[in-house]
């Protein structure tokens, strides 16, 4: 039993930092997770350099990243375009992030449902004119899936239906994406038992948690308890919430590792180790909050030594 | 379906800060917790006031307490001698703790574990001794259940012992707490399913949880899921935890709220209420660190308006 633990602190993490952290603090930290047994990592996101000057070296970054052993490269993409970088730059995993809230997506990405999933469908397209080894994977990211600030509550049927339209589009995968932080676990099971019911078990096996109240690990143990078998995390729970200061971002990578180790459930991660990458964002950003518990409590006294932290593993 | 909060913070919180908060700002935090919905509270320890200043006006905060209308006061006792001063002073609840890791038994209550059976025999005996409507509720609490600091984890077979000792000993029911905030959703769930098997479902009904890695909610829903009904908790989890500077101590009531109510499981809790008791701890220990993120990140904005926060029920 063992799950995947995505790290999207360079991308989420980072998109909802002020400041600019250098690309080589970024590669330190990269490199520093990976070697922690990290076998997923989003480093960037080919969206307006002009918007987010934070990620403007996303290209770079997946570049260098590819290069390192074992490690899959994951992207969040906009559009088409974004699509096109990506796949110049050699990224293994591209996201689509789709808005279950039209008015979040049309603010967020300046597209309508339809203008999101014509997208998927030209990504889905690109993606198969190239050679099979050459494409990446693809998938499409159900986003605000759990509630959104400006809509409120998103009815199932319409969350359902867009699941199927982006498998239909060509998405490899649909994942749930908590951006608001506003599930819980009894809406996370609801969730994802009913996407399943429409694209099947194995094409949702992924979820994307924020801790804005709190409820990331326990919303993180009921999407497990469902089969969900990757995990997206940020080291430190990176970037906050931007509308609220001082409120958590996504969940942070080393309570998760914490929970899921404890439980005897394996992700690969030398937690010790995970831990240290803390110093690469202290030194890339310094005095920037970080989150998480386990770092502060300290690993317990019993705390298994790594066997091998898995740093070979794609 | 709905849930007991049992607010530990007058006991647990405040015998982890350094300051003594005045027994008028207690007061205040006790009736603001009411007039929000909390029904039962431990408000003290009948524990050394010397090593304990901070609980030292526990009589009395027991006596004015059970005066307020729907509130069940409970306390904390180390000993038969406690039992004597909870007794006088009127407590609804009373809870022993034996920890079953026997070095921090020593350690904190300096009593073997034979020793604090033979307390519970004679706390209960105490209590058959009164007129039946006068008998508070007697819990034993298997302290350090999930791993001990010292000890490391505590094997099963010696905890389910512990537990049968002590429903043999004359407690009403027997509760499980993770003081080290070791315990994971694994571990929670098999270890009420293992003492259920002892005692009876019926005779384990509450746990106490610590969040000092950040799984206390993760845990609270693992128990939940068990058919938990009790769950202790900390306004603003205060007090922290005393062997690691900046962790914390126990779950928060507000994020175990939140995450009920969230779920569509009543707390009887008006969540708004309960955020702004928040206040009398920051007038009562000025600059005391406080935990939570539904604080931070405000209630959501389709949050439901409070149709009646529970101020009658027992």
């Amino acid at each position: 039993m063992n799950v995947l633990i995505s790290e999207v602190g360079p991308r989420d993490g980072l998109q909802n930092c002020d400041r600019i952290m250098a690309s080589s603090d970024k590669m330190m930290w990269i490199h520093a997770a990976r070697a922690a047994g990290i076998r997923e990592i989003e480093v960037g996101s080919f969206v307006s350099r002009t918007l987010f000057p934070q990620l403007a070296d996303t290209a770079d970054l997946v570049a260098e990243s590819v290069q390192i052993d074992g490690l899959a490269v994951a992207v969040l993409v906009p559009n088409v375009r974004g699509a096109e970088m990506a796949l110049r730059a050699g990224a293994h995993k591209i996201t689509l992030p789709l808005s279950v809230s039209e008015t979040h997506s049309i603010r967020n990405i300046g597209r309508t449902h339809d203008q999101v999933i014509a997208e998927a469908e030209a990504i889905a397209g690109l993606i198969s004119s190239l050679p099979a080894e050459a494409r990446p994977h693809f998938e499409g990211s159900l986003s605000t899936a759990f509630g959104c600030t400006i809509e409120g509550a998103i009815p199932d049927a319409k969350i359902l239906s867009l699941a199927d339209r982006l498998m239909q589009a060509g998405c490899a995968e649909v994942g749930l994406s908590d951006t608001t932080g506003l599930g819980n676990p009894a809406s996370v099971r609801r969730l994802i038992r009913a996407v399943r019911g429409v694209i099947g078990d194995d094409n949702l096996t992924g979820v994307h948690l924020h801790n804005t109240y709190g409820l990331g690990l326990a919303n993180a143990l009921a999407a497990f308890d469902e089969g969900i078998t990757t995990f997206d995390s940020s080291l430190g729970g990176l970037g906050g919430c931007p509308t609220s200061p001082g409120a958590s971002g996504n969940i942070v990578t080393e309570d998760l590792v914490f929970m899921f180790e404890s439980m005897g459930v394996d992700t690969g991660v030398d937690l010790d180790l995970l831990i240290r990458c803390r110093d690469h964002i202290e030194a890339g950003l310094p005095g920037e909050a970080l989150f998480g518990f386990t770092p502060l409590a300290g690993l317990p006294r019993d705390w298994p030594e790594p066997a091998n932290p898995d740093v070979s593993a794609q």
